[in-house]
């Protein structure tokens, strides 16, 4: 297939996957969703990103209805179908399907389980790219991947219109996160990140790359939150996110910033690149 | 027909309504919707809602894909459709439909026009109703009628576990309205209502009320921020939403609250239920 989609037990191509409209996704955003780059058919961090979804689904008191195992077994039968090494996989859980109306007991019974995956190319990770910033109006739950993204929406059609890859999210001073990735800076050797409150998602490509500085790169890192003095003013600016390697920022808001410690920074990216291809296979 | 509802120029029951998987309600909550109360076959304050709904819509940047006459045209076919006098009408536009992607370019040409409409008794508006105080984490925003909705869904659940009508949020010591209405308070004869700000939705049944106050019944009104402290301890509290009469409370967390004022808050209350009847016909 081109790609595949999956609703509640039915399977498709994704142009043609109707679902119906009483679905909570529909009139509430009443759901959660995760997502996975597929590297040579193979989903980067499955694990993480699964036991991160049963996760979110909990915060909002939605039960996936169908255990871990089988969630996984049904995205990889997914990722079977397409005719593509190389695929975005994204998979979400609704509250279900029922008449509007507020409360949980209008969703019916069962939450609604919808996945799908289609052929992806990686963005260039050896480009520098520009950014925006952007007062971070959202809400206090973004330590849950919601699909209430209506912000996160106008936020990355702003940075687009810019001709910039992200817009970074700040409250007041303090930066939190971007539209679809978290942010990180690097000062005088240090890997800076703010902390996994509710400002911001506990990214996976965030994870997996502070494991790297701990475990295999030596290089010190500190969770707490960052200014956007302390952005502009930082040696390196990276975004990460579970579809790309650790993109370079080297412009923000029309000012040059960062490009200053291109050798620690491409450490991390190597690694972080290394470690995705000995997941997948495509290195010993 | 029992019920009817509408999607992008299809009609059918609501319950067999199916809309596309990748509609932009269903990732990103990407839309905004309206709703009215229908009387004796008439949607009180048609006009109102038409004009906050396209309000909406410019402020995410969605074009309804109909202009006013049209979707009042399409909505009361919808509505005569239906064999009940009294319905509940919603409507809502979504940015499009096509392969997820944060951007509007992802979002196709033309934006979906949702709408659905179905009997609705309404509640008993001479009952005194019992509330909770929630913490208010939505984003600042609350002024656009967006679907994204969860913080609310799980409020209103709250609510509904603790044997209560509504969720009253705060931020801090600043109430601002509820999970699906909004919130005033009467204090020595005086209607206190909060600004219509960033944190409120700007309610047309809030907006009809303040009218009736100041045209026809000689209330004095304040428009400003009140607190929990100030709620806990005026004369009257009450909420009003398009799909009931004002609700007046008397128990909130628990506590004996308001109550002390019936006959401002009657006057009010008749007031606004005779526009209604006079608006669909039912009164000279």
């Amino acid at each position: 297939m081109k790609n595949a989609a999956y609703y509640n037990g039915k399977i498709c191509a994704i142009e043609d996957m109707m679902v119906p409209m009483n679905d909570r996704a529909c009139y509430y955003g009443d759901g959660v969703y995760d997502a996975a780059a597929v590297m040579n058919k193979v989903a980067l961090g499955m694990d993480e990103h699964i036991d991160r979804f049963f996760r979110s689904a909990a915060f909002v008191r939605i039960e996936v209805p169908m255990d871990k195992q089988g969630l996984k077994a049904m995205l990889r039968d997914l990722i079977g179908r397409v005719d593509a090494r190389d695929q975005f996989l994204y998979w979400q859980v609704t509250r279900g399907v029922g008449m509007r109306g507020h409360a949980f007991r209008f969703a019916g019974d069962r939450a609604s389980l919808w996945a799908f995956t289609r052929p992806c190319e990686f963005e260039d990770v050896y480009e520098n790219y520009a950014c925006i910033t952007v007062e971070d109006t959202r809400f206090f739950h973004c330590n849950i991947k919601t699909i209430d993204l209506l912000p996160n929406v106008l936020a990355a059609q702003k940075a687009e219109e810019a001709g910039c890859r992200e817009a970074i999210f700040h409250r007041g001073e303090r930066v939190t996160e971007c539209a679809h990735s978290n942010v990180h800076i690097l000062k005088n050797g240090v890997f800076i990140t703010a902390p996994t409150d509710e400002l911001i998602l506990p990214g996976i490509a965030r994870a997996r790359l502070l494991r790297l500085c701990r475990e295999e790169l030596s290089i010190p890192v500190e969770e707490r939150p960052f200014t956007l003095t302390e952005m502009m003013d930082a040696d390196e600016i990276f975004t990460s996110s579970s579809s790309a390697a650790p993109l370079r920022v080297t412009m923000i808001d029309g000012k040059k910033a960062g490009g200053r410690d291109e050798e620690t920074f491409s450490r991390l990216r190597e690694a972080y690149q290394a470690m995705n291809r000995r997941e997948c296979g495509l290195e010993a």
